[in-house]
């Protein structure tokens, strides 16, 4: 359930003077912090000078870093993440069920 | 937990010939999802010419696309969000704990 | 001159009556349009249903979408983008000179 | 003219033996460039402990950071950026023209 991460991230957040950032602030936030995993996927797979074993050690905190963000924007927004989540999966299974190819069944 | 969540899109990604696009492809879905964020938030906040029902209605739906999109490149490089998550929460406790100001108690 | 193409803009923005959003505003829009070059990326070049004919065609006018989104940036903050550019010339000439290999002259 | 602003890329970059990366590369590359852009505006505009004056200095790069990174794709892609800055232009004038308000005039 993200409600329990949305949760655990508000308890953190309300221990703070200003518990969640201005909307464009956190945005920004956002914006920064898929930067970061940008330049990550350069070193791991992109032009840049390797460093394989440093970037694979920090992907996991980076994209758990935007997902933190994401979720700070849903918690000051008063979001329903399980909610949405339903319906997104819903598309996925659904609207877009002929969008990629599937595997076959024999 | 992110667990569950990942392990349902998983199986949702398992029925498609490429469960999992490239990483820098992945990437680049990751940034057109937060574009769209991005889109709302002016027409919510900022200078576009404002639509904030029709904008406060799909945000959820925007952000979960975003989280989304983080996870696919999660398990794609079989990381532990809930590993992650545990050591972000730690370091918002522990690490920043200054760096913010907090509420005061009496 | 990249002076007369942020001469061209302010002209154009002197006509509104909100010249310039203010700067994180600015910023969302920025971050929609790289979005957008993000959602061309995957068409040409990722695992996005193809439509290359398309994406080819729009492809310039969204790169000049994230310019002129930074310029209008540049702009409200009085930046001389000249002289900005002639530092970052300098960076790739001589400071990150052994970065990237070079070819080999004979 | 945009024109020698990308020529003067073009000639830094033919020096090296991988002129331009490959499209997903050079993308992920802007979007980092525009996460250090958001990065700034959240320690000039936003709820960052600020750090103004150092936020100031560093502006300029960061966008020309963005900038570069949008002319490499430009230039791989055999962009003539002018054209599209006209048609942009053209755009502003014209297709949006009643999109925003305009000054009055007495």
């Amino acid at each position: 359930m993200l409600k329990d991460t949305q949760k655990q991230i508000d308890e953190w957040a309300q221990t703070l003077e200003e518990p969640y950032w201005p909307p464009l602030s956190q945005f920004a936030a956002l914006s920064e912090e898929v930067g970061e995993v940008g330049r990550l996927m350069n070193h791991l797979y992109g032009s840049k000078p390797k460093k394989v074993e440093e970037a694979n050690q920090e992907l996991g905190g980076e994209i758990v870093d935007v997902i933190f963000a994401a979720m700070c924007m849903a918690n000051r927004h008063g979001i329903d993440l399980d909610a949405e989540f339903e319906k997104k999966m819903d598309k996925c299974y659904w609207r877009d069920r002929d969008r990629f190819a599937k595997k076959d069944h024999a």
